[in-house]
């Protein structure tokens, strides 16, 4: 790895010079954040966890249709992505009120929505990635329209797919973060699903029980975020050790 | 029973006049029937799994904001659903190659097909249903193209939701028929998703075996169509006695 000539470091995730032209690698950290980089802290294997699940996600999305950035994975920490144009703008789609959605628009959490909801951030660390407008995003040239229908599209076929696929092991899809890159070959561009899909930016509650299996497990000190990262990963079936997506013997996170 | 007026008897189901107007109750029978009536026979306990897995499948489309024509069970055979304008057109929509598009194109059965493929069926048991295309439908006036255009996004988001749900309980999603209706609120119209949704219009593979799960057991004569049915159902989590929605000690079905 040293030998790579890095790009960018985020918050979780480093990124680095691919093997060929047009491709990059991207390396799973422990680092978690949250509210806008306020807290920090380490959240042991993470990294690895997140890098598998992103890729399982990933690869059933492409099998579905949903263009990612994805390439493949290389190693436990590391995968291969094509280079995208990203586009400064974070869709967030929510099934249920929680988070943001609920302190700002006063709607208890668990509420579910009447449909779902699309959001736009403004992705912008210093600006604390404000809520924005399409207004916005078209004025400012952050996308046009052309690009934010596709956005839209492809964000209501994740969340169909996801919700459904998580349902079948017994989590609810609450809400999660996509962003989006263009990508171009030759004269043509087409918008892909960037970043990752993880526990890091997808709410996931027991389909039982309602407890948290994702980031707000930090972000609210509720302990055991490793186990519930783990536990995602389990029901996916991609711990082999632990069975393949049983999640009747779920076990308990605290 | 004995009491409601018979509206219409089909294959595998009857449809009796519904206690109030606007309504119907929709009774599942045992028989099966394949290749356009030309075998016919009885899968013991088949119409209540698929009453049940029907079920369960329109209420989870509903909670994902997919209209349904589906108001609730009523007991182990019936279930209560809106009254609506049947369209004669039979959606079908196909992941991957199997039965008629394997026999009428030569793709091999389980290729893996490029895209999502969606057919239209004319809905007419004399002509056995023949395969058409929109230039049929709109010309024959079965349906406008505003119809055709609402039932392609519905039937498209149905594919991606139970592609998803399938997945996570071990079964790929190979095709499936959807009917639709007319559902007409004063001067207003939607369309949706009509009829069942169950093994007997599905084609459902067991994700590491590729055994069927389906009423091709039944067309092709492999056994234990019972048992794959209840399977489906097993897996779903909505045979309680049996786990819930553990894949991981599934039942070999021959």
């Amino acid at each position: 790895m040293s030998r790579r000539r890095q790009i960018y470091e985020g918050k979780a995730k480093v990124l680095f010079e691919g093997p060929e032209p047009g491709t990059l690698i991207t390396y799973f950290k422990d680092d978690a954040s949250a509210f806008n980089n306020q807290k920090k802290g380490t959240i042991t294997g993470k990294g690895v966890l997140n890098n598998r699940i992103s890729e399982y996600l990933m690869l059933r999305l492409g099998e579905v249709g949903v263009p990612t950035h994805f390439v493949r994975r290389l190693n436990m920490r590391e995968q291969l992505v094509r280079e995208v144009e990203i586009i400064p703008i974070e869709l967030v789609v929510r099934n249920v009120a929680a988070g943001s959605l609920s302190k700002r628009l006063g709607i208890k959490e668990g509420t579910h929505l009447p449909r779902s909801i699309v959001e736009y951030y403004y992705k912008n660390d210093e600006l604390q990635n404000p809520l924005v407008s399409e207004e916005h995003i078209t004025a400012f040239g952050w996308a046009t329209t052309q690009d934010l229908d596709d956005m839209m599209a492809l964000a209501l076929r994740v969340n169909d797919f996801l919700t459904g696929l998580f349902l079948g092991i017994g989590i609810r899809l609450i809400d999660f973060k996509l962003e989006f890159g263009r990508l171009y070959h030759d004269d043509d561009m087409q918008i892909v699903v960037a970043d990752e899909i993880s526990p890091d930016n997808c709410r996931l509650w027991d389909g039982k029980t309602n407890e948290k299996m994702d980031k707000d497990r930090f972000r609210q000190d509720l302990g055991n975020v490793e186990a519930a990262y783990q536990e995602v990963a389990r029901r996916l079936g991609i711990l082999p050790e632990d069975g393949q997506g049983d999640h009747k013997g779920s076990k308990t996170l605290q």
